[in-house]
Order: C-alpha cells, then structure tokens, then sequence
C-alpha cells in the first residue's frame, strides 16, 4: 500500500530539503536517506524538526548511543510501529546489538508491559519511598 | 486511594508468600519489600510467577542491568504507569543513574513517541533494506 | 480535583437527563447513579447515546454478563483507565466475581499485554491456520 | 515480510526447545506449534518461561478458559496486535466461541474503549462507593 | 489476509442491514459503502448503532465537520489504526483538507504525543490554574 | 506527589532557561509559565526543543490555533495524560472552546476510540478506493 504522500527522492527535492538529506547521509555515514525522511519530506519544516531533534537526541551524550537505539525499539514494539521496530532495529544492529542482546531487550519490554498493568490493575499506591 | 486488594505485610504474609518475600530483599540486598510485591501477593501464584520473571530479565546478562532499568522507565512512561515510572526510575537511580541520563532518557522517549506516530501518521513503507 | 464538567445531581438536572437517570436506577435497582453519567450529562445528546449503548451492549446475551464485566475490567487496565477499573470491578463483584476470580483476571491481562509485545516485537508473521 | 529472527522447525530445534515444543502439543492435543513459540524459540529462556505462564494461567481454573480467551482477545483488539487477535480467535472458536458471541465480544470492546475515554477526558472522580 | 468474518455486500444483506446501508449512501451522497460497514453489517446490532452515532456525532453542529474528521485521522494516528487513518483521512480530504494542512495535522500529533509523555514522564503536578 | 524533578522558578533559572521562559511570556501575552516548561527545564536542551517546536507548530498556519488545541486535547485524552488534557483544555478555551464544543470534542473522542477498536477487532481490508 501507498504511503499518504509521495516519497520525495533526492532528485526530485528542493534544496531545502536537499540540505537536510545531505546533512542525514553525511552525519549517517550513508549514501541514503529512509523513506520515513523522503515521506516527511513533503513537509519540509517538520523534516527540519525531526531531523534536528533526532541528530541532538540520538548522538553521543550521557546514554550510549546503542542504548538508545535500543531504548528506541522498546518503545516502538510497546506501539506497535512496525516501521520504527525494523528501522531501529536494524540501526541497533548497525552500532552492535547481538542477537542474544535483541532476545534480552524483548524480554524486558514484554516483562514491563506485563508488571505496568499488574501495577494499574490492582492499584497500588506509590511507596513512600519513591514519592 | 486504597489498592484493589489489601497489601500483604510480612508478618501477615503465608509461608509460601514469605519465602517469596526473602527471596526479593536478599536478591536486592534490602530489608524491605515494595507495594507492588504486597499487592500481587494476594494471589500467590501471580508473586512467584512475576517475581521469577524479574529475578531472570533484569539482573547481569547481555545488557547492563542500568540500561535494563532505563529501558523499563521507558516503557513505563509510555504506558502512563505512574507506579512503574516512580520505582523504575529510583531503582535506575540507585544503580548509577544521574540526573542528566534521566533528562536524556526523557528525550530519547519522547522523541521515540513522536516519530512513531509521525511512521504510523503518513503510513511510510518499510525499507527493502529493514526488510 | 474537579472533573472538566460540573457533576449534575438529579434535583438540578433537565427533565430529559432525569429520564435517563431513571431508566439507569430501574435497570441497575439501584438508588443513585454514579458520577461517570452525572459528568457526560452535561452533554445529553452524549448521556443518551452511551446509556443506549450499555444498556444494550453490557444486558444479557450471547456473552454473561458478569463475563462482559470482566472484559470491561481487562480492558480499562490495558488502557489504563482508573474510573474504570474501579466502577467495573464493583460491577463485576456485585455480579458474583470472587477475589480469586479477580486475580486470575489479572493474570490474563497481564499475561496477553507480554505476549501481545512479544508477538509484535519479533514481527511473528501470522500462521497459515490462522489467515 | 520476515519476522526479526528465523522461526525454529522442530527438526532444527535444540533438545530444551523440543521439550518446550513437545508439552505444547501435548497440552494442546496438537501436532504442530504455532509461528509464535518458533519465533521465540530464539530465546529459549524466554520460551520456556512464556510458555510455563500460558499453561498455568490459560488452564482451567476460577475462570472459565473459553472466556479467557475471550479476554485475551478483547486485549490483544485494544492494543492492536493482529498476530494475538487472529490467534486468539481461532482459540476462542476452537473451544466453543459462536460467531454471535464474537460479534458481542466486539460491542464491548468497542464500548470499553469509548466510555475509558469519556471518563479520562470528563477527569470523572470516583465516586465513593468505589474507592 | 481476510477479515475476521465475511463482507456483507448489499445484495447479500438482510432487509434491516439493506436500510442502515440506504441511509449511510443516502446521507453521503455515495453510492457505495465501505468495507468497515460490510464488516460490522455481521452484528446487524452494532451496525445499527455505530452508524446512529457516526451519523449523529459527524455531521454538522458545533465543530465544522471538516475539523471533526482531522480530530479522527489524529486518533486513529495515535492508536495506529491503519483502515481509521485511510478512511478518515480521505473523508477530510473529501471535504477540503489541503495536503499542507495534512502536513501540519500531522505535525499536531507529533507533537502532542511527544509532549504526553514528557508531562507523564517528569510526573509534572497540574498548575493550579487549571484545576 | 512531587514532579521527578525540582521545578526550577524563573528567580533560579540560568540565563538561557530564562531567556526561553521570556519568549513563552511574550508569545503567550502571559506574565507566568506553566508547570510543564518549569519541570523540562531541568534539561535546557529540551526546553529548548520543546518550546520551540510548540511555537512553530501551534501557531497560526494552515489549521485553525484554536482547531491546533482541539486535536491536542483529543491526543491527550486517547492517551490519558491528566496534566496535557487539563492545560491543553484551557488553552482551547481561552482561544474560544465553548462548553458545547467541549461536549462535542469528547463525543468525537469517544467514537474514533470505538471505531478504531472495531476496524482493528474485524480485521477489515482497506477499501481499493483508500489506497
């Protein structure tokens, strides 16, 4: 099926975005841009903001750049974006998440939503401890 | 708000809920037990089921026991578990957790939340590459 | 904290809103209604429609009733919907749910909100039996 | 499209994953598994312990397995999950759903999921008789 | 893959489902009615009432329709309906949205579900200004 | 309860978190900041973001700033975040929401959640003429 709008390719671009597909493969180490960029590139202002958020939040900082890749992946199986699950996933692999590590994070992600409705369903109050 | 069962103390607690009990605060080297154990423990299959889970998933293994903890607030803050995002985050904290891992943390979760839906807004298809 | 609206008690209510009142305590045997119909009343096009609709969907039928109150119960945890949970669960007691039948209720929802991630986190593709 | 690890067959299977393999066709009355556990067999840890969950849980015990099922379905709607749906379904059907009580599944699913939202966005307090 | 139960298609269709479908042809100048109508047309109950809220709450009134149908396309985004987001989507166009107002609906929910959860994550109390 | 971080006033704010709460006060015509921009200053390069991204995206374009507020407040509810829902409720009415569009509003709310849950539960195929 069709995405909602064209996915724009580099030659077809205008410079504006242009600028920011450069800035993705440059910044990735690739010589291609996803289709997510060439979908939300029909918008070119929410391209720019998405891109500039990803490139600040996603980099080196305080959190390992493969933990949040994986922390990106737990949240996108949590709803169910199939895109962002195979996109990240593959971007985790890329920066060395083994196999072994894939199985230990779905186990993670399938024990918190399990304990996250135990919590709601019987309504338990915060301990004093962590309020 | 009371929970929708009556937390289970210690001493209050059956021997099979106890050992279960004993078995938390040695593992986590504390001398206390959380609401969220005392609450499950009104049916006690559920304590030892859940607790066995936790016990396996989120000690040492393939990921860092810290990034397991972050990973869990994520997921947490997500499903809007107001629990789970409180005794995550001071459990993450208490293993090495700072101030401006959690602040990044945040980012990375709602920049995830954001882009999932922006996949799942323009119906992007998957990459032959993520395929 | 208040609700958005103002609750609207019987004695100030429209003589339309008071009919819906009425048939919800003859339906019910009950003397009061409770806040989650004083709240939308102040929509009555919207009072109306969702009383229609429980009091057709939620009756006897094809399913028990006491069973559709512990689905109802399933899915407000999922969702996390406090009202919910609470005034589902009193219903679902008042019908006959005992509290072992409330913790193995809250061994399924927790149970299915694992698998559900599970399932969706390795992209299981769905068996030929089940198409 | 793939999913994110190789489903394991049978004859490719390790001894520890057979067993796990094994006892669900035997508890099943089956002779076959389903994509799911194949797929999680790439974990083994996590196999077996899904697997020990949904035979303690799903059996029979204070609540009726039909209806489990049910649940389980009304969950797996929620949430969005199509694997769990079409699954649980065809569970539900094989142990006695008629297409009626499908269809009566479905209405208060639907309700559910409509009056959790009118209670969240009317911020409805509970009342007293609920806390 | 096919639907859960079978399409109902107006020859096929009982004489009361022959009058809902009638009546959503009627009310939107089509002359043919979607599969989500064939669809639910198996529980000629919840066919009649969904249509009766669809036709009641979608219509003119005090939200333009045009803006009603972006706030559904915003939901359905949310909750990753793919048929929702289809659906509605070309409902709003139909009515007038501009590919430059989809961009920047879009954009809405982005952020809107970027910012839920920061307000989740960091607990943030409610100012009293709102109260 | 407390926010997960201190909330940090203007009188204790850096240079540049101030210089943010300034252009908040200006574009907003207010003389005070919400809670929400006093927690997410604990990391500046969020606030930033964050408010940056709210500026651009909930200004005037090509949909309605009042129209803008309505969708957050449908997000906030769908996904039942109690501070976004009362602050966004507000800001919709200073821009105009009267009672009758907030009934409508939630009306809406109410049956997208719905009918998103039947399309995902029946499974139904999109119609040739959505693709």
């Amino acid at each position: 099926m069709r995405a909602m709008v064209p996915l724009i390719e580099y030659e077809d671009a205008s410079s504006e975005v242009r600028a920011v597909y450069d800035d993705i493969m440059e910044t990735r180490g690739s010589d291609r841009v996803n289709n997510f960029w060439k979908a939300i590139a029909s918008d070119p202002a929410t391209l720019e903001r998405v891109w500039a958020q990803v490139k600040a939040v996603m980099g080196p900082g305080e959190i390992d750049p493969l933990v949040k890749e994986m922390i990106y992946v737990a949240i996108s199986v949590t709803n169910n974006c199939e895109y962002c699950i195979r996109s990240h996933s593959a971007a985790a692999k890329n920066k060395g998440m083994s196999d072994a590590q894939f199985g230990e994070l779905m186990a993670v992600v399938a024990l918190a939503n399990q304990t996250n409705r135990l919590a709601n369903g019987y309504q338990i109050p915060v301990d004093d401890a962590f309020r």
